[in-house]
């Protein structure tokens, strides 16, 4: 029996565990800490001998569990998927009546409503949390999406508030403590409760494939500077460096500057210049976009910018295909500056595109799973912490302050007007890009859904028309009421019925 | 006991049983037919008394299957999913060793893959066979894709061979019978061997990811006649039924050209101007990009198509948002005859791209689920009888005869040369439609598709860059061998070491 009880306990010490227990315990909380291999425990605990609440590490995970206060609250932080599921089992047989788990790890949903389901039965409490900002964020605030019960939130709430992210109350602008660990005084944490069973992770996949989509649309900006403006990566950065100071403002577009002004130790040049061009993904961007599909709301933008890494990460049969295939010879005239700009405005439409497509597969999955979702509180804790943080997410608060129910982004008055202004730049990049070759999956993308989703008339009427020819699918009418079918006895090919 | 023993069996008489069964009855096959309603299968066999085989109704299953010569031979078609497990678990009791099942229907793969191993154990043997062609293919020919056990298959190949579509031994062209309902006499049956368990299902999914591919297309390309040209359906019909004398000669744009000059038989005037713009879509494309992400492929293209279909169904949100969001005025200068004629060229390498995705996603399936796909004869059974099929299939072929190991159609010198010829006009037509303001979500996405493949680098170097950034999932070099990972300590946000 230990001598003081721990608040909390963690699983699984890779360095996202790591840094979320030395921000537990940096805000006071005493946590207990077990990993699978022992030697990484003592010496996680062995480097870091004071912190405010104490870590006291075990290797038997049963007094691990021994060492927590009632009810139990055990984070897990292992590798998503099977390794979950495994510690659950290794856990249940330990806790008792009431006790809590909690999952912190990128999990798929419908594990988490599976896992949420399977531990009720037993008289456990379970909670998915979508823990988002890398490992900076675990250590000096994430954004925490935390879903499952809500008695058995409550019970975490004080520690997840704790440890999350801060923004200013009035500006939503993420704040910073004192120095590097020193805790935030003040300030919103970026930390609410989301809804029931799989609500928490759901929304952290849907963060994800939002952050998918800034990513690839970034590289589009960089990628029509680089190409059609002839401009080095340092140039480049500074371009983002100034845009990291308006509308854009956040923290991929911070990292961004940052990165392509990063000299590479190697060689002195610049480093982006000698990274590999082939991306990588762990699913949750795939997810997202498969979700999507699977739920019927048109989030192509997000879809393009998955298969934009897949195509990526062909890079051999691209190498082969660059010698064969031919593409016009880039040529854009006329003022710089002003390009530099369009691609701005490109870039910031196409986000907005994207972030309606996130925010309306959210309102499709909480019908389908029977969730409540608040939107403009999902917006708010993404503020800070999280990857996709921007000054942006404030203006998406504020939309759905305006109007709880807003059917999509586009649609609220502040995003329609900017849209408004930069749509004409917007057009004018994405047709440059087409004369030139220069690929623009998710700006094109974005636009053929603003585009679409304006059109009050879309070309599906003739693919009715198709369907009804050879399937006999059936059609309605416009000027008939919904839900009353047709269909003609179409003439055989070749021979229309050119007369009634 | 009948009298006389049937040759093949087939539950399920919806209008594609009847039809299915009557193709095979007039091919001289004796066929007993069994549908749960019993009426509809005493209407059906008293409707058609006279058939070259026969037809022998049944009212019990137990007769129906006793009625078969042997091994006994059952086609399956009913509504995919649970409908056609529950008429699998009736049969199972009454069939015997080495009888053989046969799912016509447009079954998931992973279900037959499941139903070919369940009945497997059983000692039964289970064909899961695409259909395709609609209504008219299953009565006078449709393009088949049998797969599962190569014996089996065997067994139904001299029915499958006789009621498939045939092509011209030389051309590639669809052969027709003397009459609707004559069988065509020589010819190549569009039918082959796919591969074992789920492969013929998998096949037929990715024809109808491309069919959804080219449907859109077409609709695009009517979109730009009509909202930048103004011109009316029954022009936009004319300049279809002539392009179907050229390159793009296929169904869809033979009845694209028909149903957009078909009269109204309600208002007299044309009939898709009244039809509503609202498509519906029954999974096999959503199932195909479903692959496409799960498998790491990038067929944005046919994606793109399905969110198309997606975007069209919210009707009423676009009606409202069309009262709010803002576009640019259409106005295309110059020449109308050429914009055709662009827009001709935009459809042609959208689909050649297409194209290149679903067969990039078979090429990438035969791997996952061990199949070896002959992707010339896919093609070469895709000429005749089914909804894609088109002279182009034709080019497809012979260019994996060049090349049966191709590894993208884009680069066959036929495909390439004729993307050469027509890429100027494509790439116009993009930027034409994104500057006016019309959506052509395909257009764009399969120029990306082109310009990325083609693309010695794409910017996810940055996007490398970023996610090392943010979450130490390390890089590779380009002046380093593959598989060599490297990390930088980035420096904190906002503070680079612009000198190394």
């Amino acid at each position: 029996m230990p001598e003081q009880l721990s608040d909390i306990g963690l699983v699984g010490l890779a360095v996202m565990g790591q840094n979320l227990a030395l921000n537990i315990a940096d805000h006071g909380f005493r946590i207990s800490v077990y990993n699978r291999t022992t030697a990484t425990m003592e010496k996680f605990v062995a480097e870091n001998p004071s912190t405010p609440g104490g870590l006291a590490g075990f290797a038997s995970l049963a007094d691990f569990v021994a060492s927590l206060k009632r009810p139990r609250r055990v984070i897990i932080l292992v590798k998503a998927g099977a390794g979950t599921d495994a510690v659950i089992d290794q856990l249940v047989p330990l806790m008792e009546q009431g006790d809590i788990v909690i999952d912190g790890g990128n999990a798929n949903w419908n594990d988490t409503i599976r896992r949420e389901k399977a531990l009720k039965a037993k008289g456990l409490r379970f909670i998915g949390s979508g823990v988002s900002g890398g490992e900076e964020g675990a250590r000096f605030g994430p954004a925490l999406m935390p879903g499952g019960d809500f008695e058995a939130y409550k019970e975490i709430e004080p520690v997840w508030n704790a440890i999350a992210a801060k923004v200013d109350h009035t500006t939503g602008k993420p704040l910073t403590g004192a120095a590097p660990g020193k805790p935030i005084v003040g300030g919103v944490p970026c930390s609410t409760y989301i809804g029931p069973d799989g609500a928490g992770h759901y929304v952290k996949m849907c963060h994800n494939g939002i952050e998918y989509g800034d990513m690839q649309m970034i590289c589009e900006s960089y990628s029509l500077m680089a190409n059609l403006l002839g401009m080095s990566a340092g140039e480049c950065g500074k371009v983002f460096a100034e845009w990291n100071t308006g509308v854009l403002d956040s923290f991929l577009i911070e990292i961004t500057a940052d990165i392509l002004q990063q000299k590479d130790p190697m060689t002195g040049g610049f480093l982006v210049d000698y990274i590999l061009d082939t991306a990588g993904q762990k699913g949750t961007g795939k997810w997202t976009s498969v979700s999507a599909l699977d739920m019927g709301v048109p989030a192509a933008t997000i879809a393009e910018s998955v298969f934009a890494r897949y195509i990526s990460a062909v890079k051999d049969e691209r190498m082969a295909a660059a010698k064969i295939l031919t593409g016009p010879k880039a040529n854009v005239d006329g003022d710089r500056k002003a390009f530099i700009q369009a691609i701005h405005d490109a870039l910031y439409c196409s986000k907005i595109c994207s972030y309606a497509q996130g925010f309306q597969l959210m309102r499709e999955a909480q019908k389908e799973y029977h969730w409540t979702l608040k939107f403009g509180e999902i917006a708010m804790i993404w503020r800070g912490g999280c990857i996709i943080r921007a000054r942006f997410l404030q203006k998406i608060k504020e939309a759905f302050d305006r109007n709880a129910t807003l059917a999509n982004l586009l649609l609220d008055p502040y995003f329609k007007s900017e849209v408004d202004r930069c749509q004409a730049n917007w057009r004018q990049v994405v047709a440059a890009a087409s004369l030139n070759g220069v690929p623009v999956p998710t700006f094109s993308s974005a636009l053929s859904y603003y585009d679409s989703y304006r059109a009050e008339r879309l070309p599906a009427n003739l693919l009715q028309g198709q369907r009804d020819f050879f399937g006999a699918h059936t059609y309605e009418r416009t000027d008939q009421p919904r839900g009353r079918f047709f269909h003609i006895d179409w003439p055989e090919p070749g021979r229309p019925q050119l007369e009634a």
